[in-house]
């Protein structure tokens, strides 16, 4: 399985994740658009996820919830800027939790071989949002996250 | 008259505006929120800025024109995130001339003294989006935007 690359340069109020999955980007980038698919990978393992608000063109704003058990639920949302296409997905985000603190998310899909190559590309609004943004132990998302997403693409495309 | 400070470090996808005015905070935030004041100074003095849409509130959306004689318009729009404040107002922004290429804006309205210190953060996708809108003469539109400002200001606080 491949592994999750998650570069935060000192300084620089920026995060970069990359992956590789062993999938066409039609199929990573329905994981991103399809509700159904979208639904079962977002987040670390523990916590659930309900989708709220989902409308994935220009303009368009979407919402969800992750939760877990009798835990308060935790919020997030944003909006789209342009339609989502299989190159790349632009969006913001704001984690309902730290109010006023706002991301600005590009999600880049390239293709590599029979590889489809997934980069997202955050920026923050200052280095001291990424840092605490780190600190608060984002990464253990990120990197279940994607474990689950290149589970989900697992069941989607089956390898022979 | 004061003059605005531009900061582009290098290699760091974003840009620090600031200025100080003498005008109450009160009379800033007004000048960014009000449309019958906001259409007087926002771009260079060449050109006319139109308001197509314009609503200051969570998930509002904007979109002004700027016209030049016969020349081609040039739209931008965006959309507020969080309701804008007399401490803070956040967009994003994206050039019709160049769709894609988002930025995040962070508008800060601070006291010193009798002044009012405004901080306008922009951070980009990439270094490579800053340093182009930078290439592209930005700096004359700042300038002259804030000096349009401070002139708009004059008009509307009397100073004996």
């Amino acid at each position: 399985m491949a592994t999750t690359q998650i570069i935060a340069e000192p300084g620089i109020p920026q995060l970069v994740v990359s992956r590789e999955f062993l999938a066409p980007r039609e199929v990573l980038f329905r994981a991103y658009i399809d509700p159904d698919l979208l639904r079962q990978w977002p987040g670390p393992r523990r916590l659930t996820m309900t989708i709220d608000r989902f409308d994935p063109r220009d303009g368009g704003i979407w919402r969800f919830i992750h939760s877990e058990g009798d835990d308060a639920d935790h919020g997030s949302h944003g909006v789209f800027h342009g339609d989502p296409s299989r190159e790349r997905i632009v969006w913001t985000f704001e984690s309902e939790d730290f109010p006023g603190h706002v991301r600005l998310e590009t999600v880049m899909f390239g293709e590599r071989g029979g590889l489809t190559v997934v980069r997202q590309n955050t920026v923050y609004q200052s280095v001291e949002d990424r840092d605490a943004a780190v600190a608060s132990g984002m990464e253990e998302g990120i990197n279940e996250s994607m474990d689950r997403l290149d589970e989900l693409l697992g069941r989607l495309v089956p390898v022979n």
